[in-house]
């Protein structure tokens, strides 16, 4: 029988979260803090993030950092998630090219958010917040940090972008059964929404809006602070669990990549993935390629600027350097409502600079129509977001068989489309559209 | 760090399936031709089912069933899932009793359907058969016989009980995007169907509605077999992977059921994860208990009669031998759309009769009330069905919170309920009602 999934015994997973600012060469310019444009200090966060986080956030020099007894516990939940031989999917491409996916999609929330929840509620509640508030686009980062704040007896409120509100009810339904408060941003219920809606009163929704909205809460709520599902560097460090396991397990299958894809939306899932490989390119001379895939109606990476900007739509954060679209872009009302985001993080910014990684912008149409293939050939129905790097895969399969090549070709696929089934319903009838930029 | 999870090695998996009627001391009472009124030959059941599924039904005194290879490679793409201690769950409970669940609801389409659904859209395929039909309630059997009959490369039709069509539209599109085609029953598709609507203009369907259809495009359609995801011997069969994996689990973690516990609709999920348990009882005296959860409205097994009666609401199927409430029986529409069904399937009605297993009937709002428990406290959302068997579980963990014991009990989380959550938004929104038989 051929091999099919490989898993790693909990004794061998992971330990440490692995931070590449310690080995790259042309280090990240500096977050500055608005009010002084100084460079950022970590205190200029302690109003909104926990503490600790704010050291992981601007630690450029510590290579390895510990994961806590209690993270490592709560991982073993559903760690190590499995990668994967997609057969079937080579045989329905034709492919030479190995390709191999990490499914994240088993996380018992259903995508990779749970890798940094766990770890941010567990910081707040070690010092002493009782009560946490997010953002949320899709609801995948919602419903992680919703179920995480229940295990640590946090409360969670949750603003989600009112677009996916409406497109994606059910979302809101698993974070009122873990026990969260959800309201559609922009709301009234926050200075920051009144004056967006006040500006733009049929506002959609994006994930900035609603990170607006979850800052001025915390900033507003004793004992809360604010937690973030990507963009921010100690999300990113948090996901690197999902590459340094594939890395144990790639080796378990005898394989190196030759390609890591992800989607990207503010960056963490690319990051996760990708960094624990990028540094031996860095360090051992590796040549693997790293591709980011976005939507093209969103495309930061692509057709953005290289500039300071804010993470948020009322400039509530650090002045981050990034990719960016602009943080009054409002996205097209794409299904994959956890890539509408007008900027990329900070790191994934620089390497991108730098021609360390790459990206590609797919349309609509293509991710549904890349993730029914999938479906079909591997039983998973995926995310609308991962679809976007399922289809960007798909693209360097065939690159593979055009070329005669057998190359190794590495996905994340970060969640899966169960509570997307709306979506996938209106591309099977016909009725979605492409947007470009 | 406490072990949570357990996995087989892909080497480990079992290679047979165990067929219990070969320890039975009380075999089942032999099932009839409808037309004939004599013992049902395997023949009588070729224009139905695929010939090796038909002598497989028959089949009472082979106790291994040797798994095909090609059924063995599908198996590894989610198999073994994990054997979970519910360190959660007992925590809020404070119950001294060790409670496990095998989590069959990391299979790729979301339950243990699967498990038999590769099986029997693989013997079609082997013989021949290139369009399959077959019938679905919550929808959890028809999305995994979609998956496994394109697999296989066969064309699939299935019918979907119309209550759950409406209920639970995203199953329908699950299905679709498999390929499948669907269509809500009773319809006006079959002679049965017009038959049922002439009969109940406004009925609104039953898995014994559906089943008839089904059964009846197949005998009409060439190439065509009908294929089932529960009641039948040859289902159960299948389904006992879950418990064989469970059994060197369980060994794994150093410890062995007192009680096992499964919701019962026809009895493939408890006769899977049962069986192998049970025949230690026959065998070597172990004395677990093992104790079906089946809905207060549809109480076949705690207050449905023995005897012979169909399958089906038309009479399309064999007499089986067994607990049944009339094949006419139109249930509640409780949101377990899977146990709504009007019978028991006969090896566990005959085990029932002799006392080797027990049964207990359960409110639905039980049912949600603890599957929003186990969520909060395991992170997973359990499906309507596989509530009952948690509400189960947790009546016995009191017990033995009562009692001071400290038993191990086991139950299968059949699947997850992500695309049911407009059923938890109901029961969260105060809206969902208990019904009585």
């Amino acid at each position: 029988m051929r091999q099919k999934r490989y898993f790693l015994q909990e004794s061998d997973l992971p330990r440490q979260w692995y931070n590449i600012q310690a080995d790259m060469k042309n280090k990240p310019m500096q977050m500055l803090n608005p009010a002084t444009h100084e460079p950022l200090k970590a205190e200029d966060l302690y109003p909104i993030f926990a503490e600790e986080l704010c050291r992981q956030e601007l630690d450029t020099t510590c290579r390895w950092t510990e994961i806590p007894e209690e993270v490592l516990q709560m991982y073993t939940y559903y760690r190590s998630t499995p990668l994967v031989r997609a057969y079937g999917l080579e045989k329905e491409l034709d492919t030479p090219a190995h390709i191999y996916f990490k499914n994240e999609s088993v996380s018992p929330v259903g995508s990779h958010k749970l890798n940094s929840a766990i770890p941010q509620a567990y910081y707040c509640k070690k010092e002493g917040v009782r009560n946490v508030t997010t953002e949320t686009g899709a609801g995948q980062w919602g419903t992680a940090l919703s179920y995480a704040a229940k295990a640590f007896g946090l409360e969670a409120a949750v603003y989600q972008v009112k677009i996916s509100y409406e497109q994606k009810p059910y979302r809101k339904s698993m974070m009122q059964v873990f026990g969260a408060q959800v309201t559609p941003s922009p709301s009234m219920s926050t200075r920051a929404g009144k004056d967006i809606l006040t500006r733009t009163p049929n506002h959609q929704g994006s994930l900035g809006t609603a990170i607006s909205e979850a800052i001025e809460l915390a900033r507003m709520t004793p004992d809360c602070k604010y937690t973030l599902g990507s963009v921010m560097n100690h999300v990113t460090l948090h996901q690197t669990i999902i590459g340094l396991e594939a890395e144990k397990q790639m080796e378990m299958a005898g394989e190196y990549p030759d390609v890591v894809i992800a989607c990207f939306g503010g960056g963490s899932n690319f990051g996760g993935i990708s960094f624990p490989f990028l540094r031996h390119n860095i360090l051992d001379g590796k040549k693997t390629r790293f591709v980011a895939a976005e939507p093209a109606s969103c495309p930061k990476l692509t057709k953005g600027q290289f500039g300071y900007d804010f993470g948020d739509e009322s400039g509530y954060t650090p002045l981050l350097p990034m990719f960016t679209l602009g943080h009054d872009f409002a996205p097209a009302n794409i299904h994959a409502g956890g890539l509408r985001y007008h900027g990329a993080g900070v790191i994934a910014s620089q390497l991108l600079k730098d021609g360390l990684i790459e990206a590609v912008d797919i349309m609509q149409l293509d991710t549904f129509k890349a993730g029914c293939m999938f479906a079909k050939a591997e039983g998973i129905i995926p995310a609308p977001e991962s679809c976007h790097a399922i289809a960007a895969t798909i693209q360097e399969a065939l690159r593979c068989k055009y070329e005669g090549k057998s190359e190794v070709l590495l996905f994340n696929l970060s969640g899966h489309g169960l509570v997307d089934m709306a979506s996938y319903d209106q591309y099977l009838a016909g009725n979605l559209v492409n947007f470009s930029y």
